[in-house]
């Protein structure tokens, strides 16, 4: 969120200039702080443009797994990961309706699969050299699968994953321990880091090359920055513009967990210089509480781990629609089921339903839980001695939001079906297999289970039978961003291009704030930032063989 | 489609022009032509360009009924159709996620609220001038329901749906009769019609307001066009744009009926003037016989009546998945199913199977059947003299063309599964009721049911027992468009706006070229074309309005 208003993205023409410098980078994330620090390192000046009152962005706010295909640790121990097998992966699950693995590009267009390729080349490079610097050292996770690990397209299942060194053991804060050291070390190199500008718009000369920016800061005063070589944006996805999620985005979510200020910005200021928009349908998905999301709620955090082994997920009816466990990205979308018969979303909101085991055992702060411990923000949790009067208070809760979910409201029979619900998941819990669901199959689920009490044993760790008695616990869940995956579209120098293909001069583009070409795939942990450094350390490297303008 | 390449969108300067007129309208389908006829009956000189050969763009395809709320026979009759109930009918389908009853603009944006009430103020006074004036006369359709018509919240069910006077019984030409009619008109009325005009840009001056168009001829030659008043652009969706269906829209298509020049040109023409773009994700959707849009047949037809009453969908594996007789818009998406366990659309291909009842007594040329008389191009068509065979050469066809739809192709069981659900709905027939998906219980099944036998009867007339007895006849399905909903945003008088909502000076845009204020709606039958001849209204009046340049 900014105090500074949007105004008019249409570019400003070229003139004087209040500051300049090689390379103009707008964003503090990941994708920003290295494309600062990659082009420092090659010896241009670098001023950094950040819309918010404080530095990191989405990226703070995140565990900050980080996915390198075919990392130095990989190599090391041998774990092949070979390119041809690591972008079959990719492209399988970007787009399943056009995968076609006899194709020369798999089905896919060469855009997609040239971004595969270059995500392959570079961010095992990227990351070395942010760890030889020591902007960014890291610690190899060999034990966390990719999100589809049981695809036999998957042939490198494990070991992809990096996290940043000295994040905690449960690997949750590596986010703000990579902006503090990515952000320091950007100072101490000569990182020009400004916060509070907004980048309303870029400079262009007579040719139609981006030579600058404009930005406003908050005593309404606008300031020119001029770019020698180039400008790049990291500015962020659109998950806080309400108008351009409703006019993009497939499916309609309330919101998300990136940082406020993620506006969109982007979208509009490429456009109107002509740049072509793509994968704007498609966001990095997660399940969200949805009274956060309703409340804009800043520390809203996705729904990573949805801990609880006597826990279900049930919709208006009281049945069971989903497999609670699937990886977050996926499991988002159970929400989003269209009914066309109804012309309604009926799973828009599903409530998670729990006991007093799993409020005791699988209660955390971290990873976005819906399950708190006491002494937390616990205004989404819906208590109930019974079900019956748990039922009451969903009732009641629902109700308070019905204007804003399409007047969404518990059918009468709910507490009589959750009752068999209950008793048939009962049941799967103490077979240890989920024959509606199949919870709990999948190895993402397991590393995404949470806490859990260890006694007594389950003979599936994900499920355990909900307590006949008391209390009862409940929260609203609906499906979120973690942030978009759309906006203009860059070639694989993070060059921002037209809808002829030609690159828009003097400009580029990473992160959330351009288009993401896995289409509604997540790969694995870390599918995000591991490309997003990837594409910084390409853009940076493409920024610096610029001619000084 | 064009012989005409893209080339680039960025506006041009203000120089000379090669000819000039008051108003410039982009597109002869009939948001063009009521555009340039209304501009031209308030006195203006109207100059017309269209990019393909021939005119009449998408509307020449289509059927032309035209929804038009609180008509004049509706008036003259005593059929009530308040503004109130008509904006709420409106509003609950578009976005049911947000429909807030209680609401001032009833949970909607004030942009969409707004956009219902221009239509209901306008569509009629439009109708009404172009059948004065001899260009548009209309007989009235009391019997055609509303799609949703069964909706508490539609008060005026039937009525509201008008058809080109001239057009056959069977209601299905009215496109050809509308173009006809329009387009002699407006030649006899002096607006200058040039064909093979493929419009690349706009031209601005400098304010930025919009004076004129670049257009591309055959030869290679740029055209420039002066509008003292302003351009209006009528250029249809982005159905046939394979890149922003891909990046655009909520699901995975591959293609539709729309004409074959609707190549979104103004997506990229109208955002590189600063733009906003809006309902970008949704779209005028019906299912389509896949082999016509893979084969890029310009012939195409959506599949507006899925005729045959022995006649069921099923999947690759054999089952009923939907209500085969859903309106045209809500059948599409039963084909975009997700399953997030599996990372598939696993009904993105279903099976049209029908056998000698329905062969004989349901097939038909018109609207977009996939039963079709013998002498019709019938290359969709698979047979099969039993159900054994039928499945073999099902299964060969899919296979046929597995590279483009992620490999989908018959499970092993679909002849057993096949037999079992025939039983099924062969019960169901003879019940006359179908305990599934509840086939035949609205007014818009029948309305569609198309052509059947007449005996011997069934309790319901969409359903009639499949013989067990070959031959058998199968078609491949999916889910494709009339046309795409997105594109610039307009205001009600049909100004382009930007992001800040401020209107592009000289800018207008009509009909599916901008984007639809109805979301994922179709609320009736000409609920395309109803609102285009009101906006084109409203523009043509704004345009007017406007200081000459």
């Amino acid at each position: 969120m900014s105090s500074i208003a949007r105004r008019s993205a249409l570019p400003a023409r070229a003139g004087g200039f209040d500051a300049q410098a090689d390379v103009i980078v707008v964003g503090s994330g990941a994708g920003g702080l290295a494309s600062a620090l990659f082009s420092r390192w090659r010896g241009n000046s670098v001023v950094l443009l950040e819309k918010a009152d404080e530095l990191g962005g989405t990226t703070k706010k995140a565990a900050f797994w980080y996915w390198v295909p075919n990392n130095r640790h990989m190599r090391e121990v041998g774990i092949e990961d070979r390119k041809e097998d690591c972008i079959r992966y990719m492209a399988r699950l970007s787009r399943p309706e056009a995968y076609n693995p006899d194709h020369p590009t798999l089905g896919l267009s060469q855009w997609e699969y040239d971004a595969y390729a270059a995500i392959y080349d570079n961010a095992s490079p990227a990351t070395e050299l942010l760890a030889e610097k020591g902007a960014l050292e890291y610690r190899h996770c060999d034990f966390v699968p990719d999100y589809w690990a049981e695809l036999p397209e998957d042939k490198a299942p494990k070991g992809r994953v990096l996290l940043p060194k000295g994040a905690r053991e449960s690997m949750s804060d590596g986010g703000e321990v990579a902006i503090r050291a990515m952000s320091a070390k950007a100072l101490a190199d000569g990182v020009d880091i400004r916060a509070g500008h907004r980048v309303q718009r870029v400079i262009v000369d007579d040719n139609r090359a981006v030579v600058g920016v404009e930005a406003d800061v908050a005593d309404r005063r606008t300031l020119r920055f001029g770019a020698r070589k180039a400008v790049i944006f990291a500015s962020g996805g659109f998950t806080h513009d309400e108008t351009m999620r409703r006019n993009f985005q497939s499916v309609p979510v309330f919101g998300g967990c990136a940082a406020k200020s993620n506006e969109g910005d982007f979208v509009n200021i490429g456009a109107a210089v002509g740049a072509e928009l793509r994968n704007m349908n498609y966001a990095w998905m997660c399940p969200i509480v949805l009274e956060k999301a309703l409340n804009g709620d800043p520390g809203l955090i996705g729904t990573f781990s949805p801990s609880g082994d006597s826990m279900i997920y049930v919709d208006r009816n009281g049945r069971r629609v989903t497999n609670e466990k699937l990886a977050y990205n996926e499991s988002a979308q159970a929400f989003f089921t269209w009914d066309p018969a109804a012309s309604a979303y009926p799973n828009l909101v599903l409530i998670a339903i729990w006991d007093e085991r799993s409020q005791k055992h699988s209660a955390s702060d971290e990873y976005g839980r819906f399950i708190v411990p006491e002494g937390s923000d616990d205004a989404h949790v819906i208590r109930g001695g019974t079900l019956a009067e748990l039922t009451a208070n969903i009732r009641e809760r629902l109700n308070k939001y019905a204007a804003r979910t399409g007047n969404l409201a518990l059918a009468e029979s709910f507490e009589a079906t959750l009752r068999a619900t209950v008793e048939r998941f009962n049941g799967f819990a103490e077979a240890g297999r989920d024959l509606d669901f199949r919870r709990g199959e999948r190895q993402v689920e397991l590393l995404f289970n949470g806490p859990a009490a260890e006694s007594p044993a389950a003979p599936n760790p994900t499920m355990y039978p909900i307590s006949g008695k008391g209390p009862y616990y409940a929260a609203l869940l609906s499906g979120g961003n973690l942030d978009t995956k759309g906006g203009p579209v860059t070639n694989t120098d993070g060059q921002v291009l037209d809808h002829t293909g030609t690159p828009i001069a003097g400009l580029y583009g990473v992160g959330n704030c351009v288009a993401s070409a896995s289409a509604r795939a997540y790969w694995a942990g870390g599918a995000t930032l591991g490309p997003i450094l990837a594409f910084a350390y390409l853009a940076a490297n493409a920024a610096d063989a610029e001619p000084r303008r």
